[in-house]
C-alpha cells in the first residue's frame, strides 16, 4: 500500500514495526491464552489446559494472508482468528478456547497491548524533550528576543521565556497522556452482550484476573459499547501532539529565513533541496505539523463515533481501529522529531538581537519617552523618539545610538543610563521569574 | 439572531440567561477590579485605588451595544471595554486600571468566570442524573431484556446491567469534567507578550493572587497560547456529551414503535404531534443529540486550533470563544434533559418480556439443546429445538411451551427444568453483579 | 501494518491492489517521462530524450523500501525517488530529467493519476448501484411500509418510495463524483514555486501538454498552494460517502430482529456468529458505516489544511495525502458492499404488513375516523376507533376486522368500503408518483 | 447573550440584521402563504383562501419570545409557529393552513429563504474581490519579490502571480458557490413522511409550484433525509472559507514586522493597540481566520450528520441548523474584510525588494554561477558567488554589487549583464504568463 510512502514517513519507524499484523495475532493469541490461564485458575478448565493451549496457539501457525483477507466478512479480524486458533487446537480443547469471550474482547484487549508500548515510548520521549527542553531553556534564559502578537513585533520577551512556554504545554499534555498509559489501558472482556453470558457471577473476577495476567488496567464494566476508555486515549494524543504543533509552528516562524532566529538542526533532516542549496528546510517541522493534523482528525472521528448503539457498534466500533493506531504512530514519530527538534536546535541570538532593533526602537519608544520626559519636555521627548526610530531604521543603527545622535538628547541624559533604558535585556518582564517558576513546577510532578 | 430558534431550544435556559452579554460585561469588570486590588494590596496603587475604580467600573455604566458594535475593529471585545471604562474613570486613575493586562488576559479570563458556574451546574446535573440512574437501575436489577449486537438480537442481558453501563460512562465523564471544573478554570495573566512585561519579576505572584481573588485556579505560566486549559475543557465537554448521546441513543432505539421497551416521559417533552397522536416522540433524545453532535465539531475546532503562533493567535484564539460558550450551554441543556429522562423514563418490562420471546426462542436454541442432550441424542434435540422455534414465532407462543408441545420432550423431562433452562432470566450472566460492582465503584468516587 | 486487519476489511481490494508502493512509483515513471517527452516536442530537449529516459526510468528498478526509508527526511518521496532515478540515467541526461520541476509536481500528479480510475471504478459502482436500486424500486413501488420519523412510526409510504430517496440522495452525489473524475483531476506542474521558473513564459503551455499527455485535466495555474481541487475530491467523497451510509443506517434499522423488514443478502457477508447462529448481522451496514465515519474525519482534515502558506505547505500538503487515498479507497469499498446490498437485499414484504399494523391502526385513526364520522356521530367513531385500536393490538388482529367486529360499526358501513378506507395501501399519498418522477430524473442524468 | 461580542465580531452585520428572529418567522409566513396560494391554485381550496390566510399570518403578529421559549418542548420552532398560526386564524380556515405540511417543511424552506439573500450577497463580494483583486494583480504583475516554500525564501515570483493564486482559488470556491446558490436552494415539501401523504398524486406538482412561488428550486424529490443540498451548501461555504483564508495566512505572513511586504489598511480595522503604538495588527486576516475555522467545523459536523434515519432525523437534523446559519453569515463577515482587504491593501515593493537581497543573492547563486562559468572556471565562480553572497550580507549590498566588488570578476564580465543575470526580475518565470492566463480564465467564467 502506498502508507509507505504517504504516512509512515510521519510515523515512528519502531512504532510500525512494532505494530504489524504479526504483533496484533501476537497480541490476539496473549489473549486466548491468558483467558484459558485465569479461566483454569478458577477451576474452570482442568489444569494443564492453559498450558496446553498455549503450545498450539502460537503467532506463527497463523495465516496472516488468510486472517486479513477473512476479515471483512465478519467485519472482524478476531472471527478468522478463532477459526484458524480452532483448527490448531486439539478438538477436546476446542471448546475451552475463546471461552465467554466475543470477538470485540479479543479486538480491544489487543489493541490495548499494541499500544501499552507505544504510549510508553511516547512517554519517554516527551520525558527527553522535557530534559532538553529544560537545558535550551536555560542556555537561554537571559536571551532577549522580541514577543509577537497577531505575529507583529510587540514588546521583547527572552527566548527561555518562549521555551517555558513550550514546555510547560507539553508536561500538560504529558501529564494527560501518563495518566491513560498508567491507569487507562483497560482489559475488555465482557461475552457477547457484555454481561460476561456463560460465567454468571464470576465474569466480574476473571475479567479482573485477565486485566492483572496481561498488565492492563481493571475496568469497572466491560466497555463494550461505553468508549470513554478510547476516547480518554484519544483525547490524550490529540493534546501531546497540540503541545508538539505550537512548537514546531514557533520554530517554523522563528525559522523563516527573514527572521533567522533559530534553525532546525539536521537530525530532522533538514535542508537541502539540491535546486536550492540556500534552504534550509524546517523539514521536521512539517513533520510534526502534518502528524498533529491527522490526528486532530481522529479525535474529531472518536468523539463522532463515541456514543455507539445498544450492546455493540454497528460501525462506530469498527471505525476507531485504523485511526486510533495510526494517531499513536504518527504521535510518536511527531515526538522523535520533536526530541531531536528541542536536542539540537541551532539558536541564533544574534539574529534575535538584530530583529529586536528592526523597528529602530519602536517597540521600547514607550519607555524611552517616560525616560527622556524625565529631563525633556514630554512632547518634545515623544517627536525626538520617533525621529530617532526613523532614523535607526534607515541607517540600521542602534536605537540608543539613534537618540544619542541628537544633540538635544545627548546634552540632556546621562548616556549610559540611557542605554539602560531602552536596552531590550531591561524590558523582558518576569521572563526569568517564568523560567525558575517552570523549572520548579517541573520538578514536583 | 435566528440563534433564539435554531441553537437555544437545545441549550440551557438558566445557562443562557446567566451567559448574557452583560453577565459577561460584569465579568470583565470583576477581572479589572480584582487586577487593581491585588496590585494595590502589593503596594504598587495608593491604598484606596481599588475601591474607587470599583466605585466607576460597574457593568450598568457600559454601553453594550457599542461594546458590540466596536468589537470587530479590534478583533476582541476587551479592546472597546477598556475604552469606555477609561472614559468612566477619573483622569488620575485611569494609568492605574488594566495596568499590566493585555485584552486577551481579560477576555480569558472573564470566559472562566462566565464558564465556572455553568460547569459547576453540569456537575450538579451530573450528580442528579446518576441519583435517578440508580433507582432506575435498582427498580430494574432483575428485568431481563435482550442484548442487541450490530442492532440484531443476541442473548439476554438486564435492563439494570445496561443502566449500569449508561451509569459507568457518566461517570467517567463526570470526572474528567470534575477535573477541569475544580483544578482547570485557571486565571489569565499575562501582558501583552505573556511574560508580565512592567511588572518584572512580581508578575508571578500577582498572577497568583487575582487567581485567588477571582476564585479561578493558578497556573503556572500564562496560557495565551499555551491552549491546554482550553483542550481540557472542550475535551471534557466532549466527552460528557458522549456519555449523555449513548443513553439517548439507546433509548431512542428501545423507544421505537416496534421495540417500544421505553418511553420518554412527558417532561422532556415527549409525545404529540398533532396530526399523529399515536406518537410518543423521543424529543429529548433527540435534542441531546443535536447538542452532542454540535458539541462534538467543537472538540474538532480546538484541537484544530490548538497550536497558536508565537505570543498570541491570529485567529486561532477567536474562533475558540463561541464555540466554547456554546458548547458548555448545550451541555448544559443536553444534562438537563438526561436528568429528566433519568428521573422519568417510562419502562415497559412487558415489552422487553415480549421481546424475548421474538424469535421463538432462537435466542436461547444453545441452552435449550445442552439441557435436551441431556435426556435425547444432540442430533434430534437440535432438530426439535429448531421446530419448536418456528412454532412458537408462527403461533406467538412461549418457547418452553412450544418445546413442551412435543410429546418427545414433554415425555423426556422434567417439565419445571425446561421451562428453568429456557428462561431468558436464568440466562443473564453477570447482570447482577456488575451492578453491584457499579453500585460499590459509584460510592468511591 | 495492522491496516491489514483494522484498515482494509473495509477497503476495496482491487483498490487497493491498484494502489501499490509499485503502483505509485509507476505513477512517478509516467510523470517524468511524460515530462520530458512534452519538452522534447516543445524543443527544449534533443529528439530521442525521452525514449532514453523512458528506456531506464522503469518502477522495477526502483528499491522502493529505500525510497519508504529516505521519505522522512526530505518529508515526500520525491526527493529520493528523483535521486533514484538520476543514479539510474546516463550522466548526460540527468540534467533533462525532473527538468523545471518540483517534488510537489511529482507527488500531486502521481496521485492523481493513482485515484483515477479508482474514482472511474466508484462511478461504475455507483451505476450498477443505481440499476440495481431501480429494479428494487420497480419490484416495490406497491409495496406499502410504515414510515418512521424520530423512528416512530408515523404514516405508510411504499417501499419503493423509500428507495427512490436513496437514489435520488446517490445520483446528487454520484453527479458531484463524477465531475471531479472527469474535469478535476488536473496535472500539478509549476515548478520550485509555481511560476514556471526556468521555462519561463513556455511553462503554462508545457503544463497543458502534460495534463494532455497523462490524461488529466489542464489546470488554469499550478495549484501548489491552491488546494480547492482537492477539497473538490475531497467533499465529493464524502457526499458518495453519505449518501451509501443513508442507505445502510435504513437497511440496519429496517433489519433489526423486532422489526425485520430486510435482511442483508449472504453476498455481504451477512449472518453467522458461530456462538448465536440465530442471528443475521448486517456486516456490510457496519462496513459501510465504519467507512463513511472515515471519511467524514478526512473531509474535516482537508478542509482544515485547506489553507497553505505562501508557495508551499508545510504539513498541510503532507497532511492531505494518506488521508486522501483511504478515503477513495475506503469509499470504493463501501460502494462494493452497498451494490452487493442493493442487487440482493432480502426484502420481507409480510414484515413491512405485520409492522403496520403494530399500532392496532393508531397510525390509520385519522382516516377511520373520518370514514366513520360519514355514518356515525364523530365522537362515538373516535372511541370506536380507539376502542378497535386497543383490541387490534391485543388479538393480533387486522385493525380493520377489528373495527368490523364491533356490531355497531358493521352495521353501519359497507364492509369492503371500509376495509378500503383504512388500507395503508390507500395512504401512501403520492409515492408512487415520486417513484415515478426518480426514474424519469435518473433518465436525463 | 454572549455571541454579540464572541461571535458576531466575525459576521457580516447585515448578515445577521437580515437573519433575526422575526426574519425567520416572516419567511415561515411566506412558506405557509405560498403554500395556501398553490394549494388555491390547484383547487384544492376555495378562492379567496390564501388571501384571507396571508391577512391574518403576518411576521408582527406572532409572539417571538413564547415561539422562542416553546421550540425546545417539541424540538423545533414551526410546531409552536403553526399553534400560534392557527390561533390567529377564523376557525374555518383553521383545516385549510399547513395542509399537507410537516414542521420541516416550514423549517428546511424558511432557512432556505432566509439564506437565498446572505448566498447573494456572499456571491456579490467575491464578485466585488475578484475586480480589486484584478486590480492589484495588474498593478503588480512586474513586481519581483521572493517565493517561499515551507515558509522559506526560494526563488523569485511576481507579487502579481500570488495574486493570480488566490484569485483562482477563489475563482474555483465561487464557482461552487454560485452553482449552489442559482439552483441548489431547494423549496422542501413533503408532509409527515415524505410522500405528500393526502395530496396523493398531487404532491410533486404542489412541490413545484411552491418553489416557484418562493422563487426556490424545484428539487425531484423532497430531502427530508437525503441531506445532500445541505451539504453542497455546507461544502461550497467550507472552500469560499478556505480561499479566503489563504489569502488572509498569506497577507499575516507577508505583514509579519521582518518581512514588511504588506499592511492591512485602516479599513479592516488594523493596526492600533493603545499600548504598542507601532502595531499595525493584521486584525481583519484574524478576523477572517476566526470565521474560517469555525466554517470547517460546520461542514465536518454536516458531513457527520448527513445519514439521517427513515423519514425524520433524531437529532442530526436538529444539529444542521444553527451551525449553517452562523457560518452563513460568518462566512460573509470574512468576505466583506476580503474585499476590504484586496481593494486597500498597502503593498510595500520595497519590501519586497529588500527581501530578495537578505540572502545576499543566494536565491541567484544558480543563475549567477552559470553566467560566470562561461567566463571563469566552473568552481572558480561558485567560490567567488558564496564570498560575494556572504559580502552581500555583513554589508547590506546588492548581491551584483558585491559580484562587483571582486575585481576577478568586475574584469571578466559585461557589467550590465552580470547585473542583468542576476536581477530577480529576470528569474520569474511564467509569472507574467500566469498572469495573463488567469486574466482570460476569469473572463470566460
Amino acid at each position: 500500500m502506498l502508507d509507505a510512502f504517504l504516512r509512515h514517513p510521519f510515523m515512528s519507524r519502531d512504532g510500525r514495526a512494532a505494530s504489524s499484523a504479526e504483533a496484533f495475532v501476537t497480541a490476539m493469541c496473549r489473549v486466548e491464552i491468558g483467558l484459558s490461564r485465569v479461566q483454569e485458575a478458577a477451576g474452570i478448565f482442568p489444569a494443564g489446559t492453559a498450558q496446553t493451549i498455549s503450545q498450539h496457539i502460537r503467532a506463527e501457525a497463523f495465516d496472516l494472508d488468510a486472517l486479513a483477507a477473512d476479515s471483512a466478512d465478519g467485519g472482524n479480524v478476531a472471527i478468522p482468528f478463532v477459526k484458524q486458533a480452532k483448527a490448531l487446537l486439539p478438538a477436546d480443547l476446542r471448546s475451552h478456547f475463546h471461552r465467554g469471550a466475543t470477538s470485540q474482547d479479543i479486538v480491544d484487549t489487543a489493541l490495548m497491548l499494541v499500544l501499552q508500548p507505544r504510549l510508553t515510548h511516547c512517554l519517554d520521549l516527551l520525558q527527553h524533550s522535557r530534559q532538553d527542553g529544560l537545558a535550551l531553556m536555560t542556555t537561554h534564559e537571559n536571551t532577549p528576543m522580541i514577543g509577537r502578537t497577531l505575529m507583529q513585533q510587540a514588546m521583547p520577551i527572552t527566548f527561555g521565556a518562549k521555551v517555558a512556554q513550550w514546555l510547560w504545554g507539553l508536561a500538560q499534555a504529558e501529564q494527560r497522556l501518563a495518566g491513560v498509559a498508567r491507569n487507562g489501558l483497560y482489559v475488555q472482556f465482557g461475552g457477547p452482550v457484555g454481561v460476561h453470558t456463560g460465567l454468571e457471577e464470576h465474569g466480574p473476577a476473571l475479567m479482573d484476573a485477565l486485566a492483572d495476567e496481561l498488565g492492563l488496567a481493571r475496568p469497572v464494566l466491560p466497555w463494550h459499547t461505553d468508549r470513554q476508555p478510547i476516547l480518554a486515549i484519544g483525547d490524550a494524543l490529540g493534546v501531546v501532539a497540540v503541545a508538539a504543533e505550537k512548537i514546531a509552528l514557533d520554530v517554523a516562524l522563528m525559522a523563516q529565513t527573514e527572521i533567522g532566529e533559530v534553525s532546525e538542526p539536521a537530525s530532522t533532516g533538514a535542508g537541502g533541496s539540491s535546486s536550492m542549496p540556500h534552504k534550509r528546510n524546517p523539514v521536521g517541522c512539517a513533520r510534526i505539523r502534518a502528524a498533529a493534523r491527522q490526528i486532530h482528525a481522529t479525535v474529531g472521528l472518536l468523539h463522532n463515533a463515541g456514543a455507539q448503539p445498544m450492546e455493540r457498534g454497528l460501525g462506530e466500533w469498527h471505525a476507531e481501529w485504523a485511526p486510533l493506531v495510526d494517531a499513536v504512530l504518527l504521535l510518536e514519530g511527531a515526538l522523535e522529531t520533536l526530541q531531536l527538534l528541542l536536542e539540537g536546535l541551532d539558536v541564533h541570538p544574534e539574529a534575535m538581537h538584530r530583529n529586536l532593533a528592526v523597528t529602530g526602537g519602536a517597540i521600547l519608544a514607550t519607555p524611552a519617552i517616560a525616560f527622556l520626559a524625565r529631563h525633556l519636555d514630554r512632547d518634545r521627548a515623544t517627536a525626538l523618539v520617533r525621529e530617532a526610530t526613523a532614523n535607526a531604521v534607515e541607517t540600521h543603527r542602534d536605537f540608543a545610538e539613534a537618540l544619542l545622535d541628537q544633540p538635544e538628547i545627548a546634552a540632556a541624559v546621562d548616556l549610559s543610563a540611557l542605554r539602560a533604558a531602552v536596552d531590550p535585556a531591561a524590558h523582558v518582564g518576569a521572563s526569568r521569574a517564568q523560567v525558575a517558576r517552570l523549572r520548579e513546577a517541573l520538578k514536583s510532578l
